[in-house]
């Protein structure tokens, strides 16, 4: 099988974070590609940053899916998510969905960590949106300004293992998410520091996403997950015009 | 006071009906500029097509909004409100906000009137994303195909009308929310006929856009609805790259 | 337009207080007729006292409403606002509710400030009954007696102003709900010091009252809040058993 | 012990019905007195009705608790409940609140069957702001005006038992609540014939009252149930000025 | 009447604690029967050790109610208790359940206070199972490992007057809730030094359980608390093949 | 990697359809092993019949997990996988947790189709244990008792496609899930007749068992899913004290 991993952000070095950490839990025979979106910003925050993001992935989806059997969106937060689900006709896996529903089958209650304090209220609002609130044990932030992305976990890394330590103390966390695409591959290397499972988003979405290409059920044909129904457009890309008339 | 009314969709007829409608609830004084996206797909019914139309909407209202003092996003579904209202430092309204805010001060549960079965789904998620799912009654659409898009309320007034009724005698609806901008200006018309309040997305945003300007608050400069960090960035509008790295 | 302000309290000093912030929310060629509860108490901070400030509230309503065209519950917490809604055929508006809808459309979460400890759960009940627990952020109030309920302001000013920037700081509010109508008046001044958007429920009732005036929209005659059904009845005044009875 | 059982609403015949049923309830020893609202409607279906019942219920209460172990509110739907025992030192139950609590030890949802459409809005409310909302299965209600509040249970018995096997079949109820103290009595009667346990407010609340008699806690004397904080007061009689302001 | 007090741990010294708290609420002319799991733990702390003793308390209750009138599951967390009311043709009491509805008509929110850390989750999602979530204020519990679960009254006592009071102070508890089995009694003796109502499982459950037999409503026979259906079964006891299989 | 699939029912039967749905579901190089419950009942409808399927589940895990690498509690309703995901040092996987965290990456909502009346509460309370009641569009069910558990499929065949056709057009599920170990396979045969995606809990089960073993995280050591602390335990077998009293 192959996999479509799309970085929503337009930093070359956590798209190779990601790929890293993506191909480390690839199973033999499984391929992906990775992209990194055309526009957009650094790392994403807010509810504005996530819509380019979200529409890029989009745009970068349409032109890329064929040929693949699932699509990866690698940014916590899951930018664009449903609308790449609805859209295509192949699976679509979330960093941030793909964590919980692991999560959910480790233990009771989670807790994120995050890499800055701005970004919470939207990771809050993603969970929020997956109806998994009650579970969510609490999200704790890294609380100074970020000196590069590419490098957190080399800058930050004692200091997000102390976040964690605090969340299973402190909220009650049976399982932790080490959020973000920036910290791809930590949780495999702090987990044997930690007292509870710790995961990663990539990790978990390259794993769902293998599992779903694995059930082989259709895209629906009815209801609100069906391709988009076709209608006038404008503007839109010749891929992308495609995929939303498509039926 | 000065509003930015955006119509998130391509469709010049349906921004014409806002527009009309729009301006039959301006007071005195007030201006209105119009303004329709510049790419996206005729009316917007899924999670993807939403996804597009804010975004259009973001860039449209990162060009247009200096000398306004609010922006209304003229579409129910609100594509892209977060987003902007963290962007701008002026106000921003969306009709279904609106319209749930002002519904929230006739009575206690509403019900949606809308024009798709297809749009259903994304309403719902819509409501549910500002909190107030236990008041929504239910949500009643339309079940045939949409001959054309700028003459739905000649074509189904009655079918929606007696979609409306079906709603309180049934749901329970205290209030009614006659939703999307094509169906602008139809409560307003209709309201006689219905025996209980009826609303539209377009009058609300309106109306509390100018009360939104009225207050006068300030923008917050801290919190998860201060203009987002500066980052690195790419691809993105001069404008719009403006806006998203403005502090 | 002509709205009825109803101060449910017996305070002579509040009610000026509420005077002076809402003729400030005042759109030109609006008026308002303010009234004090007859029977009650000073403020009010418990369960019982709001029954009996409603029970005041919907008596004065009953009697001076004719005349106007929305009427405003000028208490935080809005004692008796579902009855007197139910009840009288023109809008009715509440501050808390007020302050709510707004709150909503300027961010995501919202703390209220208040000015007893005893407060909070009435406020917090009352925010609950809207539905909208899920977007309220914290309460904070302060913990030492009033010495005058008329100067609060003064002798608690800047008390009251750390307890929000705690709001903001710690639990996260992107708005700030500065609560009950002894704070009339002091959001407007200190909002250039707070860092988020800081609302008081009289400005906020007033300028909704003014926009569902706007609305223009006729009372229900079907469903919860039509008027109630006529039925046998004793010892209630004149007015209100006309309008208890009307229909 | 001694019940000061009062019924918010001026029908003397529902008070003999209440009474009756009450002294079923009653175990050796235990005595009641019953009161009926000196001022009010024939019965409480609406919001500004159980405000003014509420009040009336407050003001009776604060003049007739003395000698007497636990008050009970006697209409479905607490009319000022909560006031009540913030107010009293004694405890205080309601009959819905009182039925919900014992419906919940039989099965894991309830249906509650009451006498008219309108007053259905008014107990959800009331189950919601319990916090008991996810348990009720359905409100099913008569559709016809009643021809007279005191023999509602000889007019309506077949049809009211019909509705109590449809929220059974229909809606998966796994206990009944026949609400309001109008049907007094008809679970006792028709307990036989109904395939789930069936339930009645006063019975419930008797037993409930004599039961957080045998408890026999202290009154709280911090929180929010403790007695409202002494505080200037004007117009109210003499009992309840001394209840409201007691510590 | 004659109770059936199970106590779902093997803890005979426990069985001791709640007889003679039981026996303190018993009415006169009330009996009660005590019976110890036969298999299981000293006590209760995690979801598999409650799945171990409600296995066990079915088996015993199977094999001991016929005689008795009511059966109570003696155990905080109520071990098998929708079991146990299923299969039993009588009512079932847990000592959690009876101590939240009584809590719930003392005031607005309670706290628990528990025996060890590890039994938090298993009691929060307990108080979810019941739907309660919202009116929990909090559970606090002791942090030290537990020398005799028979003495931790003893031992603790003075420790566990702190967390309430800091549950009533900090958490906003307007009641609380003495928690598991081993602190039967408790309650009853620190009353006077708690500043709001405070309650024991033990006790509220055999009043409970009384008020349920003097409400004496019949068994379900249809719906999901009827007895199971009859199907084909093995290596069950005797008692508890008749009971599965009892229609 | 190696699975340990336990049936929590007695019907060998059942146990050959889920091994054989189980097979079609490994990945090359997993194997499995099938025990099915020594008592207990055919198929599990009520609390009851759950609670002793879970513990025979607890007891044949602990037996027979040595040398497995995660084991699947292979009931719809998951009797106590809770309770094992504590005790057990691998993971543990359950038939209704693993449909629904896949179904969500599908779609929006998802409605389970049983096969009888009587499950259909147990049904709703797990996922509601399982926080994700929001999600749930409607549970259907065949109506009419089974002639034998083992042949529901070819007997009932048309008829749970019917259902699932309804839930998809009126209770508007986004993805199906055909319930219940009997049904194993079903879908797998019908996908091409539904239109929307359609799952079974053993296919599913099989999938994410392997996914959290690829995952490979340790055992929590604190928390509420640590092994159960070790106490004093009586009457249990070697195995399962072994377990329970494990650090």
């Amino acid at each position: 099988m192959k996999l479509l991993v799309i970085n929503p952000n337009i930093s070359d070095d956590v798209s190779a974070l990601i790929e890293r950490e993506a191909r480390a839990s690839l199973r033999p025979g499984s391929e992906l590609s990775i992209a990194t979106a055309p526009f957009g910003v650094a790392y994403i925050e807010t509810r504005a940053e996530a819509l380019i993001g979200g529409y890029a992935t989009l745009g970068l989806a349409a032109e890329r899916y064929p040929g693949h059997d699932a699509v990866v969106v690698a940014a916590f937060g899951d930018p664009g998510l449903p609308a790449l689900r609805e859209a295509l006709p192949i699976p679509v896996v979330g960093l941030t969905e793909a964590a919980l529903m692991s999560a959910c089958q480790y233990g009771g209650r989670f807790s994120i960590i995050a890499i800055s304090q701005r970004i919470q209220a939207w990771y809050r609002e993603t969970v929020d949106s997956y109806g998994l609130g009650s579970r969510l044990a609490s999200i704790r932030a890294l609380d100074e300004p970020l000196a590069a992305i590419g490098s957190v976990q080399q800058d930050q890394g004692g200091r997000l293992i102390e976040l964690a330590e605090q969340a299973v103390r402190e909220d009650g966390a049976d399982v932790l998410i080490l959020a973000g695409a920036p910290l791809a591959g930590l949780a495999r290397q702090v987990a044997a520091e930690l007292p509870v499972p710790a995961l990663d988003g990539v990790t978990c979405a390259i794993t769902q996403a293998q599992a779903l290409v694995d059930l082989g059920r259709a895209k629906a044909t009815v209801g609100s997950y069906a391709a988009p129904p076709d209608k006038p457009h404008k503007g839109l890309s010749r891929e992308l015009a495609t995929l939303i008339g498509r039926r």
